[in-house]
């Protein structure tokens, strides 16, 4: 006798299909959203009906975004020469919260991954290639996660950026802020041997 | 230059009203929405739009439901003897799937708080009282949660239920299957420890 009442079912499978939320997380969900007030649920459809629709994507650079350009492509303050490759818009985000840099972006739209059939042609690379074509950039960086896709898209990128007279970089890696030396893995202390810097 | 666009920024501020959601995950959420399409944000929206029209409160247990009475009040081949009060109808839910009870419920709808001001007058103990009153009950099994606001309210309840001639119990406490019981904390073991059983 352990069934869900469909209507409440029916928000479980909803919430099910967002990333990292089993069938547990669901429920919990599920049910808070009935525990609310209905305008509560309204206001949630309403957002979830208005995104696609006020959403578009940047034509230059990928991002997703309520105008194309978008506003890092329309940006005056920004610099011209630097661009900053992604996998995805919220790497975009991220990056601009570390507010580190003041350059331009490029999204291309996901990982490299044979297995999941991403090849390069699923990725905005071309359109990549064009904006360098422009020749106004001297530098590309490559922010891409630091794993097997990651690296992957990064030496991918790497190779058919290399026809361009630029600069090409990808962030470092090291131990992360706040992390214990003593709980690092061999990998990453690896790395921050090798990309040690000089005390001046 | 940080702004998420409008319509993504209200997905999020909708997705962080959930429990246990910061803004990191509401923004992961919103972002795989809006990489899906469009129809799916349309479902999940409907599921809301949905989910208080389609749910009631049962009349006699006030568990969720779609309909009044609900299917354990109704149920004819469950026991009329025994009722399982607990603090609201997910907890329902998680001890029909344990498939060990058989009795009826009755959904008192939170937990005494005095800090969030939740006294007995927002608890659903009046119909309790009723139910019990009508005399076919013999035992009250109080399933609360194992922490301040849940034992408050079952020693209140078990106090408010002692007027009738019936058994009075709570669920056991003890060691998790599955725990380590080198890492069981004091009190648990403690519990473990008074609730000891023979061994048959």
């Amino acid at each position: 006798m352990n069934r869900i009442p469909e209507p409440l079912q029916k928000v479980v499978a909803a919430f099910s299909k967002l990333p990292g939320v089993g069938p547990k997380t669901a429920l919990r969900y599920a049910y808070f959203l009935l525990s609310r007030e209905p305008y509560e649920a309204e206001q949630m459809a309403r957002a979830f009906l208005n995104l696609h629709a006020g959403m578009t994507r940047c034509r230059f650079c990928h991002l997703d975004s309520e105008k194309s350009p978008c506003e890092f492509c329309m940006a005056e303050n920004r610099d011209d020469h630097q661009i900053c490759v992604v996998a995805y818009s919220r790497d975009v985000h991220a990056i601009e919260t570390s507010g580190s840099y003041k350059g331009r972006y490029h999204v291309v739209g996901g990982h490299l991954d044979a297995l999941e059939g991403v090849t390069p042609e699923y990725l905005n690379i071309g359109s990549l290639l064009n904006r360098l074509r422009e020749g106004n950039i001297t530098e590309v960086i490559l922010a891409f996660n630091p794993d097997i896709t990651g690296e992957a898209t990064s030496m991918y990128l790497a190779r058919a950026v290399k026809q361009f007279p630029v600069r090409i970089t990808k962030l470092a890696r090291g131990l992360q802020t706040g992390t214990d030396l003593e709980y690092a893995d061999p990998l990453t202390l690896g790395d921050a041997l090798e990309g040690r810097r000089e005390v001046k």
